[in-house]
């Protein structure tokens, strides 16, 4: 194949990203969302909300993580985020749909798309950082939005949440602050998110 | 409304570009796609095969460009290509939405993607023309992939397609000789585009 045609096979692969299901529903409730709309939206996010990510952030390097930082579950799948069987194998999973997908393209970009996804994985750069915290932001936004359907259907807990979110405050306060008014508090009021503040810690 | 409240707002308006439906069916055919994916798949392409596009052309600025190139759908309505009493109505309906959505923003942001959207509209600088283009390649490579099923439905001619390909040739020859190759004649010699390169000029 010439480097197109493997750029080509590849783009027309990705095609599949749009049937993978996530568990969140659009903001009126009226169907779950999939990971490319998913990560469409996240990326405008990226750009739109730059002025709040850490100092010297690289927006437009962000939106292309959250282009593609779900890419690997066209193979392995949707991982809901608080399903702890699906999180153990998740990993081993989705290192190798990482080789299978990104294998599909001319050598060089291959590289360059394993290294975008390795950087969001390891959580470390400020990309990283921001890019991941709005991977929580963006959900919890249609959660409020569609009035916490998908907290209850899965009986979520506060801490649950919490604890993913535990790193979203080092992307940015103000957002996280935003984020704990608008989406989070209020999904605790209405009791669609259930409340284990007052639990065993053991719980959470 | 802070700063934040009406950044907030505008991305959950967003949302509703997930129910913009288009006459594009995904590669295996199972159902048409909407907006915020035919933009996801846009700006991936537009990072993944910047080397064809013209030299100096800032592929993250045209991902930016496509992610938010149709958002004004949201209130205009997505317009098929291959429309013509649609396309009479077309521009004037997309600038009032134009207004309206970025209008939710604040004023220096409601500016910029205003610009953004003005520019891929324009069609002048090299990200546009790169842009355009593969907001043509795109639903042409589905088209391909689906055995142009959303051709066959409209009973869509080869000028048709050769006429909104126009300058597709200015962002790239090889990705021009790649689709002509790839995706538009092989529906011309299945049937499934139809051959009109016979007829009258004046039927093009």
């Amino acid at each position: 194949m010439t480097r197109l045609e493997k750029q080509m096979t590849f783009l027309e692969e990705l095609d599949k990203l749009k049937q993978i299901g996530r568990q969140t529903y659009l903001c009126d409730g009226s169907r779950k969302e999939n990971d490319a709309e998913h990560s469409w939206h996240c990326a405008v996010m990226a750009l739109l909300l730059a002025e709040y990510a850490p100092e010297g952030t690289d927006a437009a390097h962000t939106a292309a993580m959250l282009l593609l930082h779900d890419a690997v579950e066209i193979y392995a799948g949707d991982t809901y985020a608080y399903d702890p069987e699906g999180k153990k194998t998740q990993r081993q999973r989705e290192e190798a749909a990482a080789e299978r997908l990104f294998g599909l393209l001319p050598e060089d970009q291959s590289r360059e798309l394993r290294a975008l996804w390795d950087e969001f994985e390891a959580w470390e750069t400020k990309e990283a950082i921001y890019a991941r915290a709005l991977d929580c932001i963006q959900p919890t936004m249609l959660n409020n939005a569609s009035d916490g359907r998908s907290w209850q259907e899965h009986g979520t807990r506060l801490s649950q949440v919490l604890h993913r979110n535990r790193r979203t405050h080092e992307a940015s306060e103000e957002l996280w602050a935003y984020q704990r008014e608008h989406f989070i508090e209020p999904g605790v009021r209405k009791g669609r998110l259930i409340d284990d503040r007052n639990e065993e810690e053991s719980h959470a």
